[in-house]
């Protein structure tokens, strides 16, 4: 079992069915799937379904309950999430570091992620059920985050969390990179084509070929490029050793 | 000006106007403020502002017009969003390492987050007019990130990158912390009556009063919680007393 499956989402009292669909959908594109309902105004809704955008699977195995004690039972570690500051000796957190310790936790057991209403927010009995609270750094002036727009920002750090990115994403069909020698042949190419055509004073051509490495290096050239740019060249050359006859 | 103003999100033939209206919410949530509107299909329109939950400001300063090329004048630096793998050579990132790459170009001049239509995303043509391109980490089986969701994460990775959020979110109205005396003969008072109530081999006593210690320094006592068990634990040794007599 993965860490991401360990990990339930717990909605307490949602009023607005769109918002239970719209965070099955964000579940879903992070690798989530254990939804949990404490109590909600409707479910299932039709607004659900077509908010979760085909995420249905995860609606359909939700598990609704009457209680937020019921919906942890089996659980080894919670973390309740805040808009607001509270008068509470639980330990706060931000949102990122409360990720990465419910994926720690997740080694030890089941764990959960707690939401509350989309207009009070979780009650402080409810929060104090949960082992952490945690929440999202908002604009002081306009911290009004709809509830699936927390549940998204969470799975996403979940899911950095329970497993790294790796290389940044490959390009689909980059080109095989240039060898060092194409390279040179390149620089070597356009200095002549530079000189032949008087734009480059031959006894300091060092400011161009500077520049002009600067870039390739920068840009890392593939061999096609290398072929593209070697064939522009010949064309010029011909063209003024055409032109000058 | 701070880094975040210096950075337009830049919606790209968008087709549903509610979800102009979420980003709005989703930029003013993490600090963000301009939106430019690349050939919108409606806007304004009612579902925007409806699903700006009060962030009309920033729709009633959008931006619109009419090519991404309008949409980039004046930037030093554009990163686009992609949910899919390009056949193209400009260097693709993760979104995490691209915030941190905008933000550390603002210093130099605007900068430009670029997201495309909810179906087809942004063209290569488009695409290629940025200096980098990004992905969200998302689940391979389900990546259908709804734009405003996406607008979201990037929006907090970049508040994120733009400023730490320091220290965790302080505790409302938390209570002075106990010195160490008071631990101290808090710890004596609880051993004491453990060992009057004869739950406790006063010849070794330490495993107790050891399981003791380290649950309240765990748990960091205040004043007002020392005070409360001492009055408890000399209740019970009122009771106890009495009922010897």
């Amino acid at each position: 079992m993965q860490p991401l499956d360990r990990v339930s989402v717990v909605l307490s009292h949602t009023t607005h069915p769109g918002n239970i669909g719209a965070t099955a959908r964000a579940m879903k594109t992070m690798g989530l799937s254990r939804l949990v309902l404490v109590n909600p105004k409707f479910f299932p809704d039709p607004q659900a379904d077509a908010m979760s955008s085909g995420a249905t699977d995860i609606l359909v195995n939700a598990r609704v309950v009457e209680t937020l004690s019921q919906a942890l039972a089996g659980t080894v570690f919670a973390v309740a999430m805040s808009a607001r500051r509270r008068e509470l000796a639980v330990t706060p957190m931000w949102a990122r570091d409360a990720a990465a310790e419910l994926v720690a936790a997740s080694v030890q057991g089941n764990v959960a992620l707690v939401f509350g209403n989309e207009s009070a927010g979780l009650s402080n009995e409810e929060l104090l059920q949960c082992r952490r609270w945690a929440m999202i750094p908002v604009n002081p002036e306009f911290s009004s985050l709809n509830v699936a727009a927390a549940v998204q920002l969470m799975c996403y750090e979940l899911r950095l969390a329970a497993q790294n990115p790796g290389m940044p994403p490959e390009i689909a069909g980059a080109g095989l990179p240039a060898s060092h020698e194409e390279v040179e042949h390149l620089v070597e190419h356009i200095e002549r084509a530079a000189i032949a055509s008087e734009f480059l004073n031959p006894d300091n051509p060092k400011r161009l070929i500077f520049r002009v490495r600067r870039l390739f290096s920068r840009a890392g050239l593939e061999r096609e490029e290398v072929n593209i740019l070697r064939g522009l060249l010949a064309a010029f050359e011909k063209k003024s050793t055409g032109g000058k006859s």
